[in-house]
């Protein structure tokens, strides 16, 4: 979109592309620690700031993580992984320090925690990007949350929420393009009906690109078709039927 | 913290204050598509795009609004207030076009979207800080969501998120110092021993900094009691307790 508004944060922003191909080098010392540090002073619910990161690079633990997040073979090549956990428990031992009871029984108690955890996790994506990195989010680290839990010693209280690859990049991929913004920007109040022909000409201009293809066919789809199949998958993995339960066993009690 | 890796995006992230006095000017025409165009290049779960975005600037929908929020007075005074929403009811539409089912039993699934609604809410943020507006999150938008869904008129499939004021800032408030790093940053595994000597650091930084001061009697006290406090609230109002009924009346399972 060419518009008279523009800042080299929104050009960064706009050249975005997850990175699934990392080069074997290390982060040089102390970059994690700037960019984590730069993105803590993203807002944060009521001052409250409900969300630890678990960084992991071991070798080994990044093997057995990647495993649990359907064998992705860019969680075991790049140099670290970070894990995004929406955080109650470090506020319950404030509380217990401090002779008050914590309410954890509503969804908004978890919900708090988890936006928490992702306005976080997007500066660190940005701050991460600004120096030369690329990244990409890991949600399939809730695939197996009960194991991830045990693997990263999560305790009570603490859910992760998403992972996120961070390493130099060994791959240029294409932007992919997003929807048109009056598919997603309404005025006022919601409107499906405003939305659809947008939809269409995304649709066509994904097709000519030829984004999408099936291996089996040759046939090019559309976002839509693609969107379709993906969000009728209906076995239990695809649905992450665990994430509830493992939610309600950390503590969180989902009312 | 000095740090020998940073960026101008860095630098603009930790000078982040949420504003919450703001000049009547209006945004100039065509800034905020700028923003929120920018701002959908962040990733997106399995390229879904499970977000909407809903524009008020009509006077009285903002003050309704304001009204549902706390009375927080910036509401009415911003000149755009967002409403950012997880919305799988576009998915829904295009399954309904493609003729698949679309799965929306488990908390998973609102989980996605609910992700996906915040990295492009920090996305808009960012972008917004860049061209010299001031921001605050509207987490009140919760506060009554059966009434924001009718003001809105969010349809099955779509719930508010969080809220947030755009304009020019009115005021220059201090940055509020976050926790120090390694009560958030974890090695390999959580540990709450590690976490537990910089929340003391912490809290006697605020304390001599007189962050916090009871109107009553003057008291000076900490993050941590000030959490504490917070914490423990247990009125249905702060508790948020309608999130959960309206999220499931929205078609959301949370199983």
């Amino acid at each position: 979109m060419k518009t008279d508004y523009d800042t080299p944060l929104m050009k960064q922003m706009r050249a975005h592309r997850s990175i699934r191909a990392y080069k074997s080098d290390p982060l040089p010392s102390g970059m994690l620690e700037a960019i984590v540090s730069s993105a803590q002073m993203a807002s944060t619910s009521s001052y409250l700031q409900q969300y630890s990161v678990v960084a992991v690079e071991d070798r080994e633990r990044k093997g057995r993580l990647a495993a649990l997040c359907g064998n992705q073979e860019h969680i075991r090549q790049c140099p670290v992984l970070l894990v995004f956990c929406a955080d109650l428990h470090r506020l319950k031992l404030v509380c217990g320090r401090e002779g008050t009871q914590i309410q954890t029984e509503y969804v908004e108690a978890f919900l708090v925690a988890a936006v928490d955890a992702a306005l976080l996790s997007q500066n660190v994506a940005l701050a991460a990007e600004s120096l030369g990195l690329g990244i990409v989010y890991i949600g399939a680290i809730r695939n197996h949350p009960a194991e991830v839990v045990a693997e990263l010693a999560l305790p009570e209280l603490v859910f992760p929420v998403t992972g996120m690859c961070l390493g130099y990049p060994a791959e240029a991929p294409d932007r992919k393009a997003r929807l048109p913004l009056p598919a997603v920007l309404h005025r006022e109040q919601y409107s499906a009906e405003a939305m659809q022909p947008h939809l269409d000409t995304y649709d066509a201009d994904l097709v000519s690109q030829q984004m999408f293809r099936s291996l089996a066919t040759g046939e090019v789809y559309g976002w839509m078709a693609r969107a379709a199949r993906r969000m009728a998958y209906s076995d239990p993995a695809s649905l992450r039927v665990e994430v509830g339960r493992v939610l309600r066993e950390q503590g969180f009690g989902l009312k």
